[in-house]
């Protein structure tokens, strides 16, 4: 039945939630791997009865960073439908990683190469301690912030501008300019909910965006600075790298 | 400095959440204790220098459920005002246990005794997985369920009927009639929110409550068995008891 192996190949679109908490990431990493991108691939190839299966990540999310509208692709040979695709993979994925959408799309789809840009959301609270339910999604600082300085601090990052201030791997090799199409900060009560959205990010760059947000928030830096540090083009002028658990992947455009 | 210590009791009114997932309970269960009543008096008496510490809690919930509305009250002897209680209380408490608010009260005010009534809320997934940030607070049943059906028989649960077969303590000595105000059951998607209003509860009455709505829901019951489930005050007749981590104590009425 040499038939049967030789089905053509298709490529699926998946949309994903996931808690990072317990996760080194998105990213598949040698041998020791905890991460989605590797629980994925084990679903995958275990509803493939066994074909290697390569999943390809929108964005590569950081340890302990959560998503709610990730998106991946993956060519494989299946005759299951795609709804039966989704309850095969949330019944064998771990209870915190879910598919909630699934769909066969054109071969040539790349969910990161063809994103147009992505939104991440980054949540954090001003009182000195966070809503019990939200505790483990949202940074607790228990200081108050001056928004409107965050605000003008917000204004001198959007546009294009070569990040490389807001990038934590010194040796990136590749262009480090990146265009910021939108930085909102929502507020909440004493929560705060900051908004960025651009073509694409370098590694920490969110959560670096958002410590230096923090800091001119708190006074220590005044929103003017931002020029500045952009032209250092150097990690060291930059504020502090806002932990993970405040970060959400919250929709990737294409 | 006698007079240190002829300092007066005030009394004082909490509100609070909690996280129920990793504690025995509300209530204080000798030396092993891990119990929300527990934690709030450790973190009470150190507050007060070492006296001895009784706080009052309004809902006994069970171990694994949760609260976002849990009043309790004890009397103190404190010079730290209302804010500072409220401030060094969430300090020190562990981070699923969060006071909202704190007030002195008149000195005869009792929590649980004062209460005219109580609002629970139950949270189920009739999808096979629940979405990954409230998979610990929602139970994940997996099964469409006949809403129509399950609001015929949450109407005759409604009133004060004897409810001696929704309860788990068998060797109950008081009173098992209580009266049920309101049995709501809303939807939004997949996702059912039970919120049942009353007097009082019994052990374990709200869970099982549930648990018989879900079997009507199944159709292993019908919604006119409701009435004979009561009237046998056999805890065999009702349905099983829904698992604790749906639970919330949402609202304690005065």
């Amino acid at each position: 039945m040499i038939m049967k192996n030789m089905q053509q190949t298709k490529n699926y679109r998946f949309v994903l939630q996931y808690d990072g908490t317990r996760y080194d990431g998105w990213q598949k990493q040698g041998n020791t791997d905890n991460t989605i991108q590797g629980k994925l691939e084990q679903v995958l190839t275990r509803m493939v009865d066994g074909m290697s299966v390569e999943v390809h990540g929108a964005g590569r999310t950081d340890a302990g960073v959560h998503a709610v509208g990730q998106v991946a692709n993956a060519h494989l040979r299946t005759n299951l439908s795609e709804s039966e695709m989704l309850s095969y993979m949330n019944r064998y994925l771990p209870e915190d990683i879910m598919v909630t959408e699934v769909k066969k799309v054109t071969d040539r789809f790349h969910s990161r190469l063809n994103a147009s840009g992505k939104i991440y959301t980054y949540g954090l609270d001003m009182a000195p301690k966070s809503p019990v339910f939200q505790r483990k999604y949202i940074y607790t600082l228990g200081e108050t912030l001056n928004l409107e300085a965050m605000r003008q601090a917000a204004g001198h990052l959007t546009g294009t501008h070569d990040f490389k201030s807001f990038c934590s791997n010194k040796h990136f090799k590749k262009s480090t300019v990146r265009t910021i199409d939108r930085v909102q900060i929502l507020s909440h009560g004493s929560q705060l909910e900051i908004r960025v959205q651009g073509d694409g990010f370098l590694y920490n760059m969110v959560r670096i965006l958002v410590g230096t947000l923090i800091e001119v928030g708190q006074g220590r830096r005044a929103p003017d600075d931002i020029p500045a540090i952009l032209a250092a083009k150097d990690r060291e002028r930059a504020g502090f790298t806002a932990p993970a658990k405040g970060l959400f992947l919250t929709e990737v455009l294409y």
